[in-house]
């Protein structure tokens, strides 16, 4: 690691600025190196996370992704320098990954990328994700997954009742494009926003009405 | 550490298992050893917490503390353990520590302690939270502050837009007490919830209509 003159480990840290992920570490590389239109060599979560930069500039919508749960047990307090975390654990979650607030409403959502061509597998979701969805759809949120078919290139926004409603049924371990397409709306990706899945949320709210 | 059998550090992990506060080590310890009298040796945050675990349980609202935001740039795999982060920093937060939903109602909220006894001092607030209340406002959110007066042992819930008035003028470094009492209805600290500030809430829907 370079360590620069006053100790300080900023700049070196300030490459790597973005939530960590696991998962999307090459790809995150990948995506780097490569020259970025729209959607090419973008995760899904950077699609939604620069979506939601600008929907927050432009003052449409306040949504943000949770920071991943960390269990902090040692830190370092060096001097001249920010604080150290020497030892942390990974915690379970206990909520989706991204919420906020759009026209008075409160927007709850998990995104889940697949490699598969017909079919999502629904081991890709996590118990306390549709628990913490359920929760939500009770208290009148506006609650949905967004859905990327990679190999193909196709984005859903699926409402999270859909979701729900088949992980909830013991035989059944995925759900089929053909079944996403018809309880969903497709988006396609773009310039800005990114990907656009506010304008499937207008019509979640018109559904309401 | 105590290391067991299986070269796992669960057991150890679980006793942890709750939020990392610096400021609030301390008062934590002393809180699990003493007898837990509604308030008494609780932090803000630990009675919110609280408060939100019954209203979640009992599908009042869904309301979560965001994790502490960190950059994780080093994490070890050992074999037959879970992984472990081996260096990490503390990231600047863009949004404030609680939100989530309410009878369809987007909520935002920070929680402050303070020790004074007569005023509250705005530095306790960073314009970052400032800035997240006032874009969570402008789209129609609930957003307010519970302000503990630690030595009064009195408990406030603030709206924001009087916080971010107040912190917008340049001459004013605090608000006074009195200041907090004509702008926030109080709320005492009870048992289930600890601490009942949904019912403020409702106040603050009754005025929106």
């Amino acid at each position: 690691m370079v360590k620069y003159p006053t100790g300080s480990l900023t700049p070196y840290a300030k490459e790597n600025n973005k939530p960590f992920s696991l998962q999307n570490k090459n790809k995150h590389k990948k995506a780097k190196s490569s020259v970025n239109f729209s959607d090419r060599g973008m995760t899904l979560e950077q699609q939604i996370n620069e979506s939601n930069k600008f929907y927050l500039i432009q003052d449409i919508a306040v949504v943000h992704k949770k920071p991943t749960p960390v269990q902090i047990v040692k830190v370092d307090y060096p001097k001249r320098s920010r604080a150290v975390i020497k030892e942390a654990y990974f915690r379970q979650a206990s909520t989706t990954d991204y919420n906020g607030v759009y026209k008075g409403f409160y927007l709850d959502f998990e995104a889940k990328e697949t490699r598969n061509k017909a079919s999502f597998p629904l081991k890709n979701f996590h118990e306390h994700q549709i628990v913490h969805l359920d929760k939500c759809l009770k208290q009148k949120g506006i609650c949905f997954t967004i859905i990327k078919f990679v190999s193909l290139n196709r984005y859903f926004v699926t409402p999270a009742s859909f979701i729900i409603n088949a992980w909830n049924q013991i035989d059944k371990s995925s759900v089929t494009l053909d079944e996403i397409i018809q309880n969903s709306y497709e988006i396609k990706s773009g310039y800005r926003p990114t990907l656009p899945y506010l304008d499937v949320v207008d019509k979640f709210i018109l559904d309401r009405n």
